[in-house]
């Protein structure tokens, strides 16, 4: 699978949540959290029980790499921030960045041939 | 009531769609669409039997009058576009901007001796 998702959620709403948001939340390997205590909150309203990871900008620098490498794994992992759109004003620059050159890795390219 | 809601729905995935957005589309006592039979497949999709009008480019400047007097007799509306968030490029700026007068009417301003 190999999959980053970025998952925006509510300002101030609980039920500023979309369907498919929280499809992704419970079928991911992994969540990464800016404050789990404020995202377990929303998880527990929505009965989400994916395992959830610290991940904001005091830790990110060191966590990252291992990120990394569980999504070349073939791990999904889903980022969330406290309130709204990760990367945006958030934590998650980082990780997106880190993982742009993996899914290169991924793309079947096509050989002369084919084009 | 009187009240006018501006609601954002999906651009491409269904599942975009938020638990508010719902809960205001079955509750509200009309809702104007940019085209009902796109909006149509929305509404079907999440079992929401409020009735609906047209609301578009091309009738908005003969409707708004009429809707903003709903509106003002107390009834509540739902606004939305085809795609995305009314008003963003799409029709809504000229029903917006009729019921921001009605919204002054509903206030209730303290008198002197209050302040």
């Amino acid at each position: 699978m190999s999959k980053l998702y970025l998952v925006p959620t509510p300002i101030g709403n609980l039920e500023d949540m979309t369907f498919r948001a929280i499809k992704v939340l419970k079928e991911v390997d992994f969540i990464l959290a800016e404050d789990t205590r404020t995202s377990g909150k929303l998880l527990k309203h929505y009965e989400i029980a994916t395992q959830m990871h610290s991940h904001h900008m005091h830790n990110e620098h060191k966590s990252v790499n291992g990120v990394v490498q569980r999504i070349q794994n073939g791990e999904t992992c889903a980022l969330i921030s406290d309130a709204g759109t990760p990367a945006i004003s958030d934590p998650g620059f980082l990780l997106t960045r880190a993982c742009i050159p993996v899914s290169y890795t991924h793309l079947t390219l096509p050989t002369n041939r084919e084009v």
